[in-house]
């Protein structure tokens, strides 16, 4: 990826970052950057994640799908960073192979998703981590039940990826399903280039190879300078927006292919940079779609985000057809990719006229060795900021209180956040 | 809708508001609403909106829609508020017609939506006020051009719904087309309720007089105080929090089917009320998937938002099955339902327990009537929330510099905020 932070210069946008503030700001980079070598070089905790393109092995990705990979479709059984990232990628390219996530628990939603999948030939990816989390668990259940009721062995078209022991784990063993192992030391959110967000992509028959060898691309740009290093620039342009009052990051790709990897960027931005009262919150958005909804409220609202765009340079195209009406025909001498590129450049031109601090990542088209890239150095952009705030970006802790509650509540143990729910304060105002 | 402010208040959460600051607050909203009722007794602009449940006409919507009343899909062209609220209620209601928004000009995605209808049986929504909308009319020209190149009639299967001139007009005319007006007075994000959402509605064969009843019995709460009115102590109490820190607000439904309403409400609030420097920024989520994403951010990030619930009390139901593994025993004595309801509690408590200010929305369930009531007291609460924060909530002046430029790039006419795109300030870190 190519990152362009022009409009997020002081000159341009306020909040915006002087070039003397970058000068200096990149002191603090190469000094991250150090660290961030180091914890790759001794596969610490998280940093581990950096090294994914090396470590990820695509045949044996490939071996564990092999009974399913003719399959009509997928259903992946996960969620948040087991989820995230295998839909990115199968959002993002073309596959013949139909796609459903089950990220959520909602009974209705859950038997409409079921009942549109042709079971007999659909494949099950099952992902977590530690083999408990409850909406996976659950989920996968009902998935487990709805094939034994349409007389289908789910035994034969399920993939587990989950960690060394665990439920889970069990599980896999006792039917002798083929697993693979979510990689040690990365957090699920930077997991998308391991088994986890690939066993998926392989299903579908996209290319491993060029999705790691994208990642690589961009790992070799790691370096001591943001001026260097497109991930690095995104990273500290983002933190030092923040830190002038830029509490938000809209990201912003204007290819519907990519609506996904806004909800994976969102994740990942959320949930390792938002700790100790600090963090950047991001909002996910979409070109040209989100022109007629949120470029209001972002070129003329308070001066508290940075925009990311996100465009690629080449695309497929479709003309616009002639019109017999006079004001909509300079619409059919274009085609829909030279409107969708003229909003592109008209909005990110609007939000510079407004002085509203914006970032351009270009990616040369969206295919698996430009996406490998992209998702590689998003990674390597929020472990920079989590250096520079100084949080710990690989943890989760805020989360557990409400998995206690959930599982206090179901019956599961006895938890002191269940008793917590009683409590609630009211104020009611009812119709 | 009902409303539960009790964890919005400065007793539980920071930022919070004190009962003393709600009472004091009251007296404003006493005035506001009297400038609302003034508005709406005399048809002024955006405030006819909240009219709509007794201006919108069913039966000319059904008889517009009857030709294609055997539609097996429908296809809406429309972007923002000639989408969203069609969008929210279609996606929120079971229905055995399928239903697609081209709402972007991405033309591999335009394309690939357009192979996955059945043409022959497809049903064409168009939708713009001005009749020019750029995105919208070149949708509307590749459908026609797709429909013929199908051998299908496109002019017996389109509905027009458009204002009372301009080329969209002109060519409904021309083609004899079955056509709808769109309000006058209505901007487009409060246009749900009107043939903007509800052509989609009526050929989807939802009820349209629920939508409406449901929108009346939210209509008959509006008075002078906050305390009685569910809409307005929503709009009150986020006007109030986003006073005292709480810049962003984050939609999260605990129901899938409700995904399209936060993306609706989006647009509603950032386009009303982000001006002036001014304006809440909308998060759109979904419960439980974020709280495997987001929830880490909200609960331990910058004091910065609000989070606003909505949770429907019935919903269907689905078992989770029994399971042979210890450790999730507790899952099998529960339903999928149970686990979204525990999540739903223990995410809420969560986020009081940390002091973070959060708000309920209960509907009975998800149904027209429901629907109805959800979106006109949301509209409310954000007219509401205008006059209190005192910007121009029915304009959104600030999109029409980047029109204008798209305009210019494609040759539309000479415009000088297309120089200024050729202007672009650069510094580039590339790969």
């Amino acid at each position: 990826m190519d990152v362009d932070i022009g409009n997020a210069l002081a000159s341009v946008a306020s909040p915006g970052v002087s070039r003397d503030s970058l000068e200096r700001l990149d002191e603090q980079v190469a000094d991250a950057h150090e660290r961030i070598e180091d914890g790759m070089a001794n596969g610490e905790h998280g940093y581990e994640a950096l090294n994914l393109p090396d470590r990820t092995d695509p045949d044996e990705i490939r071996r564990a799908v092999e009974p399913v990979a003719d399959a009509e479709a997928l259903v992946t059984v996960g969620i948040g960073g087991s989820a995230l990232g295998a839909a990115t990628i199968t959002e993002a390219l073309d596959s013949d192979t139909k796609t459903v996530y089950l990220d959520n628990v909602d009974p209705a939603w859950v038997t409409a998703e079921l009942e549109r999948l042709p079971l007999e030939n659909t494949a099950i990816n099952v992902v977590s981590r530690s083999g408990t989390t409850a909406e996976t668990l659950a989920n996968f259940l009902v998935v487990r039940e709805a094939f034994e009721d349409a007389g289908v062995d789910w035994t034969e078209r399920t993939i587990v990826t989950t960690g060394e022991s665990g439920p889970l784990r069990d599980l896999s063993e006792r039917h002798d399903l083929p697993s693979l192992k979510v990689p040690d030391g990365v957090p699920g959110r930077f997991s998308a280039l391991s088994a986890v967000g690939m066993v998926a992509a392989a299903v579908c028959g996209h290319d491993l190879e060029a999705l790691l060898e994208g990642a690589t691309a961009e790992a070799d740009t790691l370096s001591g300078s943001l001026f260097d290093c497109p991930a690095y620039a995104y990273g500290a342009t983002s933190y030092a927006l923040d830190a002038r009052g830029a509490g938000m990051n809209a990201m912003v790709p204007y290819a519907e292919s990519l609506e996904t990897y806004s909800e994976w960027f969102a994740q990942l931005w959320a949930e390792s940079l938002g700790k100790d009262d600090l963090g950047q919150t991001p909002l996910r958005a979409l070109g040209v779609t989100d022109q007629h909804s949120q470029l209001q409220l972002y070129r003329a609202g308070p001066r508290d985000k940075v925009v990311t765009f996100v465009t690629p340079r080449e695309a497929d195209d479709r003309a616009i057809p002639d019109t017999e009406v006079d004001d909509l025909a300079y619409l059919g001498d274009a085609t829909l990719g030279e409107l969708l590129d003229a909003e592109f450049e008209a909005t990110e031109a609007s939000l510079a006229a407004a002085g509203r601090p914006n970032v351009r990542i270009e990616l040369e088209r969206v295919d698996e060795y430009e996406l490998g890239g992209l998702l590689y150095g998003m990674e390597a952009a929020c472990v920079l900021a989590g250096e520079l705030y100084g949080v710990n970006t690989f943890e989760q802790p805020a989360v557990e209180w409400a998995k206690k509650a959930t599982r206090g509540l179901l019956g599961g143990g006895e938890f002191e956040e269940a008793d917590a729910v009683a409590e609630k304060t009211e104020l009611r105002v009812e119709r």
